[in-house]
């Protein structure tokens, strides 16, 4: 898949802000509609072994599709980076980031902790963001500078924590087999055993708690630019931070630390930066 | 706390049974009607690090009293042991073992996989077994012949898979650092890198997810028997088997091994009776 680039930012004020949010959140809930009838769907599914049906692959690919439809629609000039269909490159320096469903191994498990994230990258950085899990209605919305959980068409602004010692944070990680290097598995290990308590298992869901103010910390490896641009406008609203292992811009994924407020980030970082690839 | 024993078994008649889990369900009800406001129940919370505002010790005690107090009311002399109140030893022989929250942490995370477990013991094995999920609305009940999962007052019967390859199969665990013994801790981790995909985070979730037919494996460590006997009954109405890693009677806890079938079941118990304790 050709690389997403960085380029000149587009600068957008705050009615296109507004205007655009409003798209993001259609986007999501399209891509919702496609996705909720599929999950579980092999529950009442007699022959489970049947290897040629696939609901995860189809909700996935159905689901981009849809969200691909919708943009080239509305708004033909921008780009769409999507983690089936790859990169159309756009003529506006604009360009929605996509990934269908984060977290395919839990939702073809069954389990809630996955999500439809969609961002729009302004060329240096995703400036809206949302994580949708359709099957719980809840949208968690963000534009970088204050962040909302939709549901049930009612909206509650989100709130990080102010936990500022690791020693009281919980801690979030997809699974801890996910750490490619010696020294990248040692730091996060390093963090886990200071913090209060560290759980796995919850793909993009973990940031939407730490947006929440449930969870403080979350820490990742090897992540693409769809796997976490969604999350970044979405936790900054919350008060939250996003960067990689060495504080620097997570745009392009990699090795990607969220804390719930700056001080926590800043004693985060001091125990991951020594094995920072970036 | 008083350890529950072994003693001769009651035996209960199909009308028993039904009456019973009747009953069980209104527990259920009555413990989720406790729980269900708490939950996320800080996140409107202006000073989210007040330390006298516990909503999951709260719903902890709150739902397990609430369950006490029907047992004594409905069926005065049957035993309870329950977690947070301890054991009361009935006169009948049949007991009500109760953990009205598995999965605090996750609970407390604001996360989605946690649950009310619910068993009647008769002495020797749990005949009759729930695991609710109230803020889902999702009771999973099962009486050792046949498992159901009840939601919006619509009843699926559920089948695990038959999957009997460990290579195929999906393995749950709730933490990777839950095995207290070295030989413990490398029979896990061999059965896991055997295994399709591994997958943490899930409590008591993940053998409701097993009833249900969408992961296959779940192992466990040092539970107590209110942490499992509500599984029992669930895995084995839908088809599956939990026992301890010798194969035993899995009632009183300890190392836990449950499977979606007898075949898959024998060639997990093949790699982890080496490490077993009982």
């Amino acid at each position: 898949m050709q690389p997403l680039p960085f380029t000149d930012p587009v600068e957008l004020n705050d009615q296109q802000i507004l205007e655009l949010r409003d798209f993001l959140k259609r986007l999501a809930y399209s891509a919702g509609e496609v996705i909720r009838p599929l999950f579980r769907s092999t529950l009442l599914t007699e022959n489970k072994s049947d290897s040629k049906y696939d609901p995860v692959t189809q909700a996935d690919r159905e689901s981009e599709a849809s969200i691909r439809r919708l943009v080239r629609q509305h708004y033909p000039s921008h780009g769409i980076y999507g983690e089936e269909y790859g990169f159309d490159v756009g003529s506006s320096g604009l360009t929605w980031v996509i990934d269908p469903i984060d977290g395919t191994r839990a939702f073809v498990s069954g389990m809630w902790h996955w999500g439809t994230l969609i961002a729009l990258f302004n060329g240096q950085r995703a400036v809206l963001g949302c994580m949708y899990q359709p099957v719980l209605d809840e949208l968690f919305i963000g534009d970088t500078r204050t962040s909302h959980l939709i549901r049930d068409n009612q909206s509650t602004r989100l709130n990080s924590r102010q936990v500022s010692e690791i020693s009281q944070a919980t801690l979030c990680c997809t699974h801890p087999d996910m750490f490619t290097s010696e020294a990248g598995l040692q730091a996060f290990r390093s963090l886990a055993a200071s913090s209060r308590m560290s759980r796995y298992g919850g793909d993009c869901y973990h940031y939407a708690l730490l947006a929440m103010g449930l969870v403080d910390i979350c820490v990742e490896n090897s992540l693409k630019p769809y796997d976490i641009q969604g999350l970044i406008p979405l936790v900054e609203g919350a008060g939250g931070i996003l960067t990689t292992w060495s504080g620097k811009n997570a745009a392009m994924g990699g090795q990607v630390l969220a804390s719930a407020n700056a001080d926590l980030h800043e004693r985060a970082l001091a125990i991951l930066r020594p094995a920072a690839l970036d």
